[in-house]
């Protein structure tokens, strides 16, 4: 079993939840939260048990940033400095990306339950989830430039794409902290709750979202639209969906699929994640750092 | 003349309208409707007569999805199999793919009037139209993870880029079928009418958008703004506006142009999408299946 | 000291105003304009003094579009016809793509106040900018089908990405000119102000984008968002975050910015974007125009 140290771990009815567990430090991120986070994509992956999953935390922070306990030396990377990170060619990879690369090849939905202080990588780490659902007392900031620093984990191709250019250099130009709301308004988060209604709204959208489809065909889409979002024509999409509805066109989830829906009866789908992807899966590697 | 077996066919006052013309089957999708749209578009786009496109459906159903009388079978492609397939290498050719992808190339606006049930092929075969609009009894399902498969015709590059990524993978994952106002809110559609006032909305429509304008320009209009959807850089569309603004800069059509809009009379553009693209037209190569 | 021949330039508090100064001719745009806005955008990256840069026009006009003064002949443009035009392979490059693909690399936030017309390259040239304020009696029109031309300036990459693909098809094929409130709702601009109150907003606006952050981490920022646009895949936004990171994590920017923060008094940024920019900048050349 995986051990993590900075969140906890469950899987009930089918979905996970990982919740950040040191409230006491905000949910600081550092080299341990990253390990973790890389780790519980590959255990959420290979767990057929697990539908999707949802990341929050505990206490007032969903995850205030990177830890400053260093203070003006925090980002002050040294090339073969610290156990967990990888230099290449004396590049220190950053940690944030790393992990929001892993999001994006998950094989899961994924979900975010936001509590509270979403700030730096605790902002960053977001944009790749499937759907981002806020609690009212949430806030989010994009505070780099207020830090003398740029943002990270990729988010400067995420964030546009999910709430437009304008808003997205608002917030990164401005550093600015903001609100559930204004969250809401510009398409960060898909929905704002309560805060003790927050955990079983995303339990109730994390089951909508897998209750009827199969795993094998969720894994395939999940990976058809991220992957395709920078693809420059959609004929990249036309060779993998070709491929894959051939793949899957012969396969026992297509039977139990078509014939419930003939027979008016809920689907009972055979395949799993981690045995029946095709065999054209991944049918692109991830493009190498340097 | 072209011959359609899924669809009627008519030209009204310079706007074309197909009918999918099989409602007793719910205008359900297979090898002879794929081929009738492949057919359809080259047929407006060579007639000169013809300045936009509507696509709609008899009956209560505007298309319910591909024919799934073969049940579990459906999807089953065998490499050889059928009439009107692409084999390459092995891999049979998405159907729904080579339509849209002959869209995606259309040289006149493509304008959807769903009129019932979009879903699957249904659905998928909307996204690279111009516009949609829809009648208030219209509903809509990316159903294929229900049924075991996956999406196809290139939604999930479409998809994403219209209503943005957490509606797209929330409708892939789920597989649900939902009305016209989530399709409204969402940008799915572009408007919403009463079932008997569709037809002469789409119309409207139709001649608002190409009214005033003159046809070349408007087919290297929608060429420019499809193709450069996955430009990776606006230097790609400098390269075509170039050498577009030297063309239509010395045509009879800019003479006629300025020259009305100058007199404050209306222009009679006289240059014809048949005969008068320009020669660097078209720019780029359709990428290859392989 | 630079010489403005169609604009008049001045610095308030640290933003620079640049205003079109020929209302008599509604502002329109030719070579003298062209230059003038390339010469404009060198000068205010090489000007620390300049935090953003706000472009309005005098009288009724933003921009009327091109000068049509030579009627249909105005855009027959003969190869090494026209002093300041460039040729390619006997290839003109459009004038107002050159300024949008300048403003494109610009290293300061970019801010249009647009008071009245805006029209043509008006109206393309708004695109690259990062907010657009309009007046209430702004109005605007991609008007080039309805003179037999098509969309130039790079705008066919630009405005989907602003405002969706149905948007700018409808704007572009019809040519129609439209109000403020349309360009607010569909997103072309991001607040409408009464005519009188317009330049105090946008200058609000640039201090709340600039006021608390790094000139080294807004520049590298606005590169970030924009060059990662059209980027294919997140890996590329991670080469340049890890890079930058690991630059601006040892600069005297960074230890002033945590510092301030932990110490919760404003930073003052030390570095400057005419000296200050990491080695690795620029991280991509511009593609070659041929």
């Amino acid at each position: 079993m995986t051990d993590f140290h900075t969140l906890d771990y469950r899987v009930e009815d089918g979905i996970a939840i990982a919740t950040f567990s040191r409230p006491d430090k905000m949910n600081t991120f550092g080299l341990a939260m990253m390990q973790d986070l890389l780790d519980l994509f590959d255990r959420t992956d290979a767990d057929d048990d697990v539908r999707a999953v949802i990341i929050t935390g505990s206490g007032r922070a969903f995850c205030a940033g990177a830890d400053l306990g260093r203070g003006g030396e925090t980002f002050n990377y040294k090339p073969g400095g610290r156990a967990g990170d990888i230099d290449v060619d004396g590049v220190r990879r950053d940690g944030g990306g790393r992990v929001t690369l892993r999001m994006f090849r998950s094989l899961k939905p994924l979900i975010g339950a936001i509590n509270g202080a979403a700030v730096g990588i605790g902002a960053t780490m977001l944009l790749p989830m499937d759907v981002r659902i806020a609690s009212a007392e949430a806030r989010f900031g994009f505070v780099f430039a207020q830090r003398g620093i740029t943002p990270e984990a990729c988010s400067s191709w995420f964030l546009p794409r999910l709430v437009g250019v304008p808003k997205a250099l608002e917030w990164v130009y401005s550093g600015r902290v903001f609100g559930a709301e204004e969250a809401l308004a510009a398409g960060l988060v898909q929905a704002v709750h309560a805060p003790d209604a927050l955990l079983s709204a995303a339990l109730a959208h994390a089951r909508m979202l897998t209750a009827k489809s199969a795993p094998v065909s969720v894994a395939l889409s999940r990976q058809l639209i991220w992957q395709n979002l920078g693809a420059p024509h959609p004929m990249m999409a036309h060779r993998v969906d070709s491929r894959s509805l051939q793949s899957r066109g012969r396969s026992a989830d297509v039977r139990e699929g078509v014939g419930a829906f003939l027979e008016k009866r809920p689907a009972l789908f055979p395949d799993r994640v981690s045995t029946d992807m095709p065999s054209f899966f991944p049918w692109a590697e991830e493009p190498p750092f340097i």
